[in-house]
């Protein structure tokens, strides 16, 4: 056995068994082993940003890392601005990234460069493997590291000689399990709760259906609300769950709608801060009255921190009052993001995994899709756009037995849009809305924030997409998924019924 | 007058007229400036890669610098396989890159990175803007640092309030110019040139063609033979033109052409090494009997260096003859790759300039094409794929009136294919010819070198990218570049110069 053979092997010891690629000559090692290891499942993608955002998808949707196999720095550069979001939804991942042979990078070849340098900006783990008989164990501590709580990114750096010469698997690593939170953290907390107004601003696992639950007996119990942080790794919600008000995007809205806490209580969340700084805006979103207060932090199992939290407050986690907001009407006339949500709202099917970048269209939407089927929600995690086909098709890889919409902006979409071929390969299912509004919409928001003017004919030129208008359903199609256009609201509810009707990919393009 | 508006006033009083962008709320200051600022000339890009690649094009073809204008860390890291690539073709480009206000970066928002760590992987210069008042001596600091020869990048991040603050613009920098090379080193080449089998390896400006005509007069007075490294940042060649052989790909086959030499003279060049490693094979090219000298490094003046060895050897530039190679017969049948450069050879038009990232398929038609009109030939330098398009984006903005051949591969097509929407914007006149042999076949070549067998089922698909095909007629037509397909010579050749006859952008997909 060689070295890419073994390092393969011993992914698949660990319980890795998708690979999301796109290979080159340094990886050609790799490329023959996976013929011979059945347990494996290499995906191709045509861009590397989709190989990246498809492993964060996957590891939102299972808990357990994908790998990446990617060709030298600049594959992974091309990878880096999902890694970064991947970093922000702290997932598990485990990047394998070609070298050239160590005795052959004195010689600066045209596709050297310092590959450590690169995967340092967006890895909590990265190892150069110094021979084949080290990168067995070298890919047995990256799997590890990948799951320390509450996930990070891997990278595993592979001398190509590494891929050539022999070694032998290693059995699985022993996975570092969270931390308990602290019994003092907890009292705190309690105390906090019942001594004034007081809201629990929830992330990463909290936001699974199990712990929403007894965070809802938490809130029924004090009194509390609950938020979850603006861009979450993954939402349970739908019918049933317990809902949790979503952050808003911009600052005075943030600001705005904790005014009046006494007290902030982070579940493995972070102090929100302004996404971006404005000129006489405050960063820090915490009122000045506001006391916060940490529960547990990311790397803290936030199961038994809300278990102990409820329990201390008496709160019952199996008689808490479900969600049961009314669905929205069905929606007649224009296509907006309003009736667009509505929509989705009515014809989402149960279990379906929805990877939001709708971006400015989303965030209106978002609060009228509260009461579809209960279903899970992947956000832009890190803002950088681009995102959201590739984690739709990292979800899809997944969980093959369920339904994922991708709401797409048609900006974000075009960064990433080889995504659709890699849908169309490996036959998922996946239904994409494309959000055709034909700009960057958020930009002349920013711009009249930041100007109090509208733009001038340059400016638009750097905000409208619209010459020429991207023919969506030309694109999908020439990447090999079928497609459509709408521009009604009850056209676009029939389509999209349709289309998540019928097994594969299919795209929409809503003319918004 | 802001920081921002300062910042490209800087800029246009150095003569740098374009930026290729893709903005974001960070650079929100530069969008109003453009606006006020009629010198410069904002260019949108669907991605980063593209903004990144038509720099580099824009460059090759003017030698001075484009800016570029990035979102953040992501922003610039969607542009760095591309970055990579502007590296190794040693040209200039000041790279812009909004940044966090810095009393924000310390809240660690979503999109915060260190960008200095991303940008110093491939800038030869990087500073980080301390505030507006200091920001336009940086952005001079940063236009003299991206011309020191012979070319680099120069990387300025821009922390938000920079943008927004008050300063004035400074005027243009002080140029560095190439330094003179050594007269020993002029005279050890000579001596070398008379004293047995030699050969002038050419590199960087060296390949222009008034330099050219002074490196043929010294081979046509010693008998050395000229080269050109594998892959150029701008090679001047066709008819009437002084040829130079192209330095094959694979290591075996550059160590064969350059087996009897007793002298290899380095002019600009690197001292040729094997683009990757392979067990059993040396990684240095150069045979061990021949000796080498460097007649002058890249950092010098490649015409005075010429100039004086044509001196010192009595070589007369103004009697050199000039290349008359025949041209290729009009070519019938099979569209292959040799068809097809047949067919380019006798239709591409005088001054024409071609972006070559037709890899496998371009290596074998390169020297069909040595007798068309005298053109320009631009390569991708770097080795990583998806330079092709973007490079001849930038090569069209840069020469409005020069037709632009993009040779393009299939798979590195796929890479940047949101360049065609840019083309399409800019009424750019850029025919795109893609190779669609709808697989990575340097893959299978080098799987075939690696494992001496055939690749297997699952490793042909990462080979294959047949599945679903890639219907570039669709894909270019809906990001709004007309499209046809062909399949024959004749037609190709017809449908060729149809394109090139044609303004604005043209997509042909050329089934191999």
């Amino acid at each position: 056995m060689n070295g890419a053979e073994a390092c393969l092997s011993t992914l698949v010891n660990a319980g890795v068994s998708v690979c999301f690629t796109n290979p080159g000559t340094t990886e050609m090692g790799f490329v023959a082993a996976f013929d011979k290891l059945a347990g494996m499942r290499p995906v191709l993608t045509l861009f590397e940003g989709v190989a990246a955002g498809a492993a964060d998808g996957y590891a939102r949707m299972v808990g357990r890392p994908a790998a990446t196999l990617l060709h030298l720095g600049p594959g992974f550069a091309n990878g880096l601005a999902n890694f970064h979001n991947a970093r922000r939804a702290q997932v598990p991942m485990i990047n394998l990234v070609g070298d050239h042979a160590t005795y052959h990078r004195q010689f600066d070849a045209p596709l050297n460069s310092e590959i450590e340098l690169l995967a340092c900006n967006v890895s909590g783990w990265v190892r150069s493997s110094a021979s084949a008989a080290e990168l067995p164990v070298d890919t047995a501590d990256a799997v590890a590291a990948a799951c320390a709580p509450p996930g990070q990114l891997a990278t595993l750096i592979i001398p190509a000689e590494a891929t050539w010469s022999a070694a032998a698997p290693v059995n699985a690593p022993v996975l570092p399990v969270a931390e308990q939170p602290s019994r003092e953290a907890v009292d705190a907390a309690a105390t906090a709760l019942q001594s004034g107004r007081a809201g629990l601003l929830l992330a990463g696992d909290a936001l699974l259906a199990d712990n929403l639950k007894v965070a809802g007996a938490i809130a029924q119990q004090t009194g509390a609300r609950l938020y979850c942080e603006t861009f979450a790794r993954r939402l349970e919600r739908g019918a049933g769950r317990v809902p949790v008000a979503r952050l808003p995007y911009f600052p005075e809205a943030v600001a705005g709608e904790l005014a009046d806490l006494e007290h902030l209580i982070l579940v493995g969340a972070r102090r929100p801060v302004s996404f971006f700084a404005y000129p006489d805006q405050a960063s820090d979103l915490v009122p000045s009255a506001c006391q916060v207060w940490e529960l547990a932090s990311e790397a803290h199992d936030l199961s038994i921190a809300l278990a102990w939290l409820a329990d201390t407050v008496a709160a019952d986690p199996t008689r808490v009052a479900a969600g049961t907001p009314d669905p929205p009407g069905a929606p007649r006339g224009a296509l907006t993001p309003e009736t667009l949500a509505a929509a989705v709202s009515l014809v989402l099917p149960e279990g379906a995994i929805v990877s939001d970048e709708a971006n400015t269209g989303g965030l209106a939407g978002f609060p009228l899709t509260v009461a579809a089927a209960p279903h899970d929600w992947l956000f832009l995690t890190g803002g950088s756009i681009g995102q959201g086909l590739p984690v739709a098709t990292g979800a899809a890889v997944a969980c093959p037995d369920r339904k994922v919409l991708a709401l797409q902006a048609d900006g974000g979409g075009a960064y990433t849009v080889q995504a659709l071929w890699t849908q169309a390969r490996e036959n998922l299912d996946v239904t994409t809305v494309i959000y055709a509004n034909r700009q960057y919409r958020i930009l002349g928001v920013e711009y009249q924030r930041l100007t109090d003017q509208s733009p001038g004919p340059r400016a638009m030129d750097l905000i409208d997409i619209d010459r020429p208008t991207l023919d969506w359903v030309a694109i999908a199609g020439g990447f090999g998924v079928p497609a459509v256009r709408s521009d009604t609201a009850e056209d676009f509810q029939r389509q999209l019924a349709n289309a998540l009707a019928e097994p594969g990919p299919r795209l929409i393009e809503a003319v918004l």
